[in-house]
């Protein structure tokens, strides 16, 4: 999974490098690490801020953190900083060997867009998977392009379609990984 | 559904009255939109902190922030605060005319626990349903042990069982709500 702060529109639809938000690398981390990712990427080109995930990741990881929250450690040791979506794609290439499939996600209804219940046999494929999620106002239209898949938004049983990227993170991990069977089973990665 | 401040366990499981989070009002708030919740209680006794809890409130549902982002103001108009567990009880009470169906929720396993896919009859009735989630390290055991139904925990594809309440509350109610057809159907409320 990554979490991607640049190409990213803002409320008026501008192209933005969004804050990064703590909170966020904390709940995706332990989202992660419940359902069982490879690694989790924060993207941002941003080099304070990812000066400052650093700084949080090692506080946690290794630092005094460590000792006093383990789960903790355990959840935020899969973040991997990128500067950008090129660098984490390349990433797991070097990790697997492969190129992974990457799975666009967007608020925005298209028709373009694959249901959940379509997403089993990539998801069960040898091939690795990136599930993008965008921070702000969601990922810009050129990044969803360039992915293999954009997934159907996410819908409750109202109009409202306004969720924390926290809490829809969690709901498309588990649509997609509730009762899976063989997600990582057969797919390389190396630590 | 009503986000639990007190009485939860701290890290060492002594039972405290945990620390507003205005993340969490925000993320349940929104979640609470996107599911069709009739309300979301905050339930807190230390009035300093339901204070803040006000405060933000009026900002995001009358203030400047309403004018800035109507969407935050939908849901955080949802948001009703109350003293006890009991006070949240009583207002459903009062609201629909029934006692709602208290359901409790915790990371822990246990031999009392209802299993996701047994839920739905008691959503489709016509009692309203009060869904409790604790803050910090979760609810007390006497909470639990005061409610009509104890949720399973929410389980990813790994032992690790430590999921933000932002992450676990959209799970909850995506596997609750999601594809179901009646849930808000026969139930009376008084806005």
């Amino acid at each position: 999974m990554a979490l991607v702060h640049y190409p990213v529109y803002n409320k008026n639809r501008a192209v933005i490098a969004s804050a990064l938000t703590t909170v966020d690398l904390h709940d995706l981390a332990r989202l992660s690490a419940t359902y069982g990712l490879s690694g989790f990427y924060v993207v941002s080109p941003v080099k304070d801020q990812m000066k400052v995930a650093e700084e949080m990741i090692e506080h946690w990881v290794r630092g005094w953190g460590a000792t006093y929250n383990r789960n903790r450690s355990e959840a935020l040791s899969l973040i991997r900083l990128a500067d950008d979506i090129g660098a984490a794609r390349a990433d797991v290439l070097s990790r697997t060997g492969d190129e992974p499939l990457l799975i666009g996600t967007s608020a925005a209804e298209g028709p373009d867009r694959t249901a959940f219940g379509e997403m089993k046999p990539y998801l069960r494929g040898s091939r690795p998977v990136l599930l993008l999620l965008g921070t702000a106002w969601g990922l810009s239209e050129k990044t969803l392009a360039d992915c293999d898949i954009i997934l159907e938004p996410v819908l409750g049983r109202t109009p409202y379609n306004h969720l924390s990227v926290r809490s829809a993170a969690g709901i498309i991990l588990d649509r997609l990984l509730e009762g899976s069977q063989a997600t990582m089973e057969g797919k390389k990665w190396t630590p």
